[in-house]
């Protein structure tokens, strides 16, 4: 169809990641599909961009169930994904760009560190409406209910709009469809990793550290997006992209610097 | 002395950058100073964090007019290595976590892509005063005026504190000292990159793309860190981590998702 909307579907795990088939698949109907992803996974890079080599694009299309949906793995960042999205593959600016599913879940401080969320957040920098897709299980877990939800939030947006430079962040609780009770608005909730390097030794004797730790939640707040996965809520914040303190603007011109 | 403020100082530019050498001698003075930075330049990693391999530890110390200062690079992102060193380098939590002076500007959305905002965004997430400065120029530039108000700014911090989850985001304009117009405190311009990436061929005529772009400053404020650097002022940012669009949630649940 000619005026049917374009969709942009792309995610941190990689093209080859079961999240974003099972995304994809959810997407079959509500548009013309385009899925531009990373060919490694690129979870933990946050909203970087390859700035220092080039990148390079390889055709990888999907089929599910018989149909053929156009799609290319970038050897670069979600959020290169989206700019060579926009400016190179795409015929025309997409009209909704969806991130995910991820594996793992991309609420409170994990916003921050998240490819998925980064991705979505580039799209909405660039004008465009935008949604990140989460599930709460690091391993495994249940993307048959999220793809559902994803599906019923992304129709709702394409009907709705987002206001300009405001996206989407969606987590699913790992629950049976079922069991989930809904969807709920949320805010990000207070929250921080607290790292702790485990010290290996090399062959030579020389240490190396890997990254570990404990998510610590500092936020008791009942309409938090962590209370919401908690409670077996869906939970959508809309986040945007401006990281001004505006509440300290003001009381900083006290300090007379 | 015992009691004397205790400041970690990283960046985005790598441990041999210009700019974290004179960050780290206009620092002399104001307490025990801990360089630990990257060992390459991580310029437009954001918050990246590395999760899918182990980073390596290498002693590195300055010698800044005849003063030694501690010093650490790390094979990783700012953000790893903020959390490194609270881990396991400082003998204490800092005071104060400082970093740059970036190359280049980090105003408007390249607070985003910015490494060096992302070390002061992680310091402040683990519950420590944190400040980001930034020159505006891509190459070259004056350093020196920038090190003078970055001394002045963080003595400053140091005597009156931030607010919890609060840090500074700080850009100087590239202009002699006496022609800095002062400080003026303001909040993150919209903009976006206008993305283009440039196509190449390699040995073998397979394509490969280089990331390049035009900056569009969406914003027509007079209180946006862009406008005060355009009038020859140093921008102060207070910026936070918490991404929720707040003024969107209410509207949103009349979606009745």
């Amino acid at each position: 169809m000619k005026n049917e909307p374009l969709i942009l579907i792309t995610n941190d795990d990689g093209i080859d990641a079961h999240g974003i088939r099972m995304l994809a698949g959810a997407m079959r109907g509500l548009g013309t599909l385009y899925v531009v992803a990373p060919r490694e996974e690129q979870s933990g890079v946050s909203h970087a961009i390859t700035i220092r080599q080039p990148v390079r694009i390889i055709k990888r299309d999907y089929v599910i169930e018989g149909e053929t949906i156009e799609a290319y793995a970038v050897t670069g960042t979600p959020a290169d994904c989206v700019k060579m999205a926009i400016d190179h593959i795409l015929p025309r600016r997409p009209d909704l760009v969806v991130s995910g599913i991820n594996q793992g879940p991309n609420a409170a401080v994990n916003i921050l560190y998240s490819g998925t969320v980064s991705a979505a957040l580039e799209a909405s920098v660039l004008g465009l409406d935008a949604i990140a897709f989460s599930l709460n299980a690091w391993t495994g877990g249940r993307f048959e209910p999220a793809a559902r939800y994803a599906r019923r939030i992304a129709e709702t947006t394409l009907l709705k709009k987002l206001p300009p430079g405001i996206l989407l962040n969606v987590n699913v609780p790992d629950l049976p469809y079922d069991e989930i009770k809904g969807i709920t608005i949320t805010s990000q909730a207070k929250s921080r990793w607290e790292a702790s390097f485990v010290e290996h030794r090399d062959p030579f004797d020389r240490p190396y550290y890997w990254i570990a730790g404990n998510f610590v939640n500092l936020d008791t707040g009942d309409h938090t997006d962590l209370a919401a996965l908690e409670a077996g809520y869906v939970s959508v914040t809309p986040v945007h992209s401006d990281l001004t303190a505006h509440a300290f603007v003001e009381h900083m011109k006290a300090w007379k610097l």
